[in-house]
């Protein structure tokens, strides 16, 4: 499948180096067509790795990965081009974190609206799927990273998206994504973000994760 | 010991009852001293429960438990008294849900503040250590309701203080409470309540609870 990742920091690269390593043709796409780090991406992961601009990446990809800042979020996939991510699949990995005041971050929006819906409303076209979130890069495409079960989450207005989504995860190694309903449930997935950096301080590690045990 | 409960709701009256059935003297609070359900706690919980108004409650307790609602929590708190918590240690159970909206509720503060920092702020004297808000009241008191482990968390000021509500949860049964530091961790502990709202819809049931696998 033609896969597009916008945004070539940890968890662009992460997700997108995965993807060419389970057979998927991956367009990085960033601000420039001439970025640095995308040209070092595509170096290191061989012929099924390109790069582009934003708009170049959401155009190749029949699934799209937002992976910008979600502070940058909106813009980029303004950058992007509605037209381009029309019937995509959109996956949403960001998070609206705010650093401008420093650590530890607080969220640009949360409690009666969250990212994803920002984006689902941005782009009524796109079947936006908010996932990965709530967990370091590392853990995204290695569960294994952290011992026994533990879980990741979808949520989003189009249920064949979600089972795309669902197909991906579980390529990724995820055994039973939660499906928590419509796009709105991303105000609680993005909200875990305060406490699981606060987890990450106090643990000393980004290798944990949720369980929801039950 | 003497413990006072704050709040005669389904949360108080199950804290209040487990910490009968451990021995301790509990006297529940509320508005006024002639509480329906604080006389009906009281008969069915034998001679060392008993009830007042939260004046009462604060005054009688070493230990004190907000269980109110998180929306009413400083109202009832003034009502107890600066001078009858002034030195106590005060578990703030409570979240702060507004449901006027109806449903999901939505959090009456967030991201940049708490309502656990709020209740320190109020009550400079008082030893506010935040714990049990995120899982459901039969959980907090019993959690061999949920297969597995499965965790808890505190936060607050005073290290002494958090050591005794530790010491209490453990009594509980909860066999290593996760301490994130200090009563700002309060923001990230109230935050995960829109994805537990969720998740409750979603799994069909409120015995489940989070558990930081690593």
């Amino acid at each position: 499948m033609q896969v597009g990742v916008l945004g070539t920091g940890d968890v662009g690269g992460r997700l997108a180096s995965k993807l060419v390593s389970l057979g998927h043709e991956v367009k990085m796409g960033s601000r420039t067509a001439q970025n640095a780090k995308a040209a070092e991406w595509t170096k290191a992961n061989g012929p099924k790795a390109s790069a582009g601009t934003f708009a170049d990446a959401a155009k190749f990809g029949e699934v799209v990965f937002n992976c910008t800042a979600g502070s940058v979020s909106l813009e980029a996939l303004k950058l992007a081009g509605a037209k381009n991510l029309a019937g995509k699949v959109l996956v949403d990995v960001a998070n609206p974190l705010d650093f401008s005041k420093g650590m530890p971050p607080t969220l640009t929006v949360c409690n009666t609206d969250s990212l994803g819906e920002q984006i689902q409303r941005a782009f009524p076209d796109a079947r936006v799927v908010k996932a990965l979130n709530t967990m370091g890069n590392e853990l995204m495409v290695n569960p294994g990273l952290v011992p026994g079960e533990h879980d990741t989450f979808v949520c989003g207005n189009d249920p064949q998206a979600k089972a795309k989504v669902v197909e991906m995860l579980r390529a990724f190694g995820w055994k039973s994504p939660i499906d928590l309903g419509d796009i709105t449930a991303a105000r609680g997935l993005e909200m875990v973000l305060p406490v699981w950096v606060r987890l990450m301080v106090t643990l000393k590690t980004r290798n944990f994760n949720f369980k929801i045990a039950r």
